[in-house]
């Protein structure tokens, strides 16, 4: 399946190139290292799970410009044969230490680090941090649903509403990594491997001349496989008619998978519903519920008792609609051996390469500490690993299966008030290391005396 | 350009596929009109910007199953080789109706009505629903900067922040179609031939020794277009620096295009180096505001005077944060020449293939008309037109640039009040003719009659 232009290294901001050239000209090609972080936690959220790492290790390993590319930016006037000859042989050569997917990480600690010749690092920025940030928004998002549903199950319905094609497989991809059981979007089935799933819609109803037309026929068409959506008319008559099906299922040695609440309120329909099944001993036939879902609203009906077996999560979880986008950042932090930082006000870096370092406490994360990638904590696990080198892939690429398996341990590590829906001021400690401080506090004096004459 | 994967058949729900299969089972090859409309407003907005249609025409030209993405739902074992043969030879047949790109239109009217065999119309419907949605809710915010920014530029810098690749490309075409002036995204300026535009970042300051030799360097190698980044350290000391080089650049007959603030204070800091620069007889250098702006920041700094010529608006319009998803729908109206509709609480929709007739007074949109396809109102335009008939399309299709001068003429036809940043409980006309409601009444009724025995 072809990426096409959702991997192109064009697919950058403009000042990228003419900061490109301008370090072309001066010829500065000294190794830089620019650190992705991400600086607070949106709205009730106390953590986040790593995700697009992956995706930017695909797109640096196949970092290149095409010849169209390069016919486009010649015609924009802006650059020197010389420097658009150096993009047509540019590859991504440097090295990459990052998270593996599927770690929990928090605020202020980087999520990947980045060292390679200036241009190279500086040119990757757009893509870096727009997989990052996305991905990464998203699997934190999705897991919220399925800390709420408990151990029931949860697809991703999200294809129609995200925002785009690209947006639409990479929630796919970052909710089942999360935890979600499937997916209904076949295209991400396919590139992913995530099993597929769906039920039917309100214009399969309408387009019989009866509801129980319609039943029927899904029925016959697929005997394993149905899932009677309800709603069209009146819930309840429908849940009668679901009853006709799943007996006549019955007679052929089938079961009627389940049934689907789509609209109305969610607790007393389910309940009525689960009665009537109930009552003609259809037991066995689950209740899916779907229609404006998410973590919020999936808490509120199981705390009322809402005898739901599965969750339809769409819209709100594909555009993280109560936080659409993280307050994330690439910022350089050392330049030819030189850790730098800047000073604007709200928005300051730490300089130079790190590390992050992770303390357990009987099996549960106890604090994490950031500091430089050349220091050493005791008893400390070291989170960023080298994944590239010489921009070739250094460790194996796990599995989507694996990375699930390790999102479902880590998140059993993390203390309980940080997985609440609503977790107030509580805040998963993340500390800076001595070093690391003193190096900034020098760095910082050194640029006031030089740039502002203090 | 290859679109890739992203203009994929496959891109669809799974259900699409399960219910085309049951309708080919049943033989059911009749004409389907489903609609596509917006239920109601997100907060603040009075009014939709008309965008995606393009990106609809163009998937349905192309709607084409390949051989792998056949392959991959023969292996699902959910589907009989016939069905997955007749999948093989489906190309899109229908007709399509639909209001341009650039129209303004309210919620409760159709901007699209797709004809076409049920199993074409219903497996586009992910697709149809994505890309309308998507690109009309972008559309729609980034008009809402333009207003707030007056005659000022406005430039789109959401590249990195977007949902993904195909997002920051759809998000490019739809601030520029609404009026923003350039991207910062490369890509998006060769695949649209949108202008592109950037300045510099932090990281380019930090990796020169100085501050002040990252700006010579940058404009020894842009003369003509360089833009200075003024906060990395200090902004007022910076625009000092800015001055310096001004000068330099005049000396070469030259001028600095502008400089840029990033964070801190916008009101007060472009007041002092609006002063700066003036000091020194350079009242040409624009200044160039950016950092988490959208229309209610632009709003604010304006009204409190700040001299800033320029905007750049990213994260907060590239996801429409205030409203990151359009409560939209995609909906059965009519089967075999049978309106159909549902009754579902609160998602009631309209049966019947309908069309939009618009009343003008004095150059000002005075109420709209939704009503049935077949009918005609006098003194009204109607605003759905057949753009595609037998698959293929039967309009000219429009370049970018004129349906950018359509939106700025539709915008000036549009009641003042109606394009407030906070409009309040301001809401445009849209009737329904007593025709499409009688419809209405008859099928309900009839449904009542037929489904629940009332």
């Amino acid at each position: 399946m072809k990426k096409g232009f959702c991997r192109s290294a064009l697919f950058t901001d403009l000042y990228e190139l003419t900061m490109a050239a301008v370090y072309f000209e001066r010829e500065m090609f000294a190794p830089a290292t620019f650190s992705f972080f991400i600086r607070s936690y949106p709205v009730n959220r106390r953590f986040f799970v790593a995700c697009g790492v992956e995706e930017v290790l695909s797109f640096l390993e196949n970092f290149r410009f095409q010849e169209e590319e390069l016919a486009y930016l010649e015609g924009l006037g802006l650059f020197k044969p010389r420097f658009l000859e150096f993009l047509a042989r540019l590859r991504f050569t440097g090295e990459v230490y990052a998270m593996e997917e599927g770690t929990i990480f928090f605020a202020g600690e980087p999520l990947l680090e980045i060292t390679a010749p200036i241009i190279e690092a500086q040119l990757i920025e757009t893509f870096v941090i727009n997989a990052l940030c996305f991905e990464t928004l998203i699997a934190s998002k999705a897991i919220r649903s399925v800390i709420a549903a408990k151990d029931r199950v949860v697809v991703d319905f999200s294809a129609r509403r995200t925002h785009g094609v690209d947006a639409a497989l990479k929630v796919a991809r970052a909710s089942y990594l999360a935890g979600f059981s499937a997916t209904s979007n076949t295209l991400a089935g396919k590139i992913y491997g995530i099993p597929v799933t769906g039920t039917m819609a309100h214009s399969f109803i309408e387009s019989f001349p009866s509801e129980i037309e319609a039943f029927s026929a899904f029925a016959e068409v697929f005997p394993e496989n149905t899932v009677l959506l309800l709603d069209t008319y009146d819930t309840l008559a429908a849940a009668r008619k679901a009853v006709q099906i799943a007996k006549k299922l019955e007679a052929q040695g089938k079961r009627l998978k389940g049934v689907r609440l789509d609209s109305g309120d969610l607790v007393e329909l389910s309940r009525k519903v689960r009665e009537i099944l109930d009552a003609h001993g259809l037991d066995y036939v689950k209740i899916f519920a779907s229609g404006g879902l998410d973590e919020y609203k999936i808490a509120e009906v199981l705390a009322k008792g809402a005898p739901i077996d599965a969750f339809g999560v769409g819209t709100k979880m594909g555009v993280s609609a109560d936080a659409p986008y993280l307050d994330a950042a690439y910022k350089l932090v050392s330049y030819d051996g030189r850790p730098v930082t800047k000073l604007s006000s709200g928005k300051k870096t730490l300089a130079g390469a790190k590390q992050v370092f992770r303390r357990e406490e009987n099996g549960l994360y106890r604090e994490d500490f950031v500091g430089l990638r050349e220091e050493t904590l005791p008893e400390a696990t070291p989170l960023l690993k080298p994944l590239m080198k010489g921009g070739e892939r250094c460790a194996p690429a796990r599995s989507l299966e694996e990375v699930r398996k390790r999102v479902k341990d880590e998140l059993s590590k993390l203390p309980e008030p940080l997985k609440e829906i609503h977790p107030g001021e509580v805040f998963y400690p993340v500390r800076y290391t001595e070093k690391l401080l003193t190096l900034q506090r020098q760095i910082e004096e050194e640029i006031r005396r030089k740039e502002l004459g203090l």
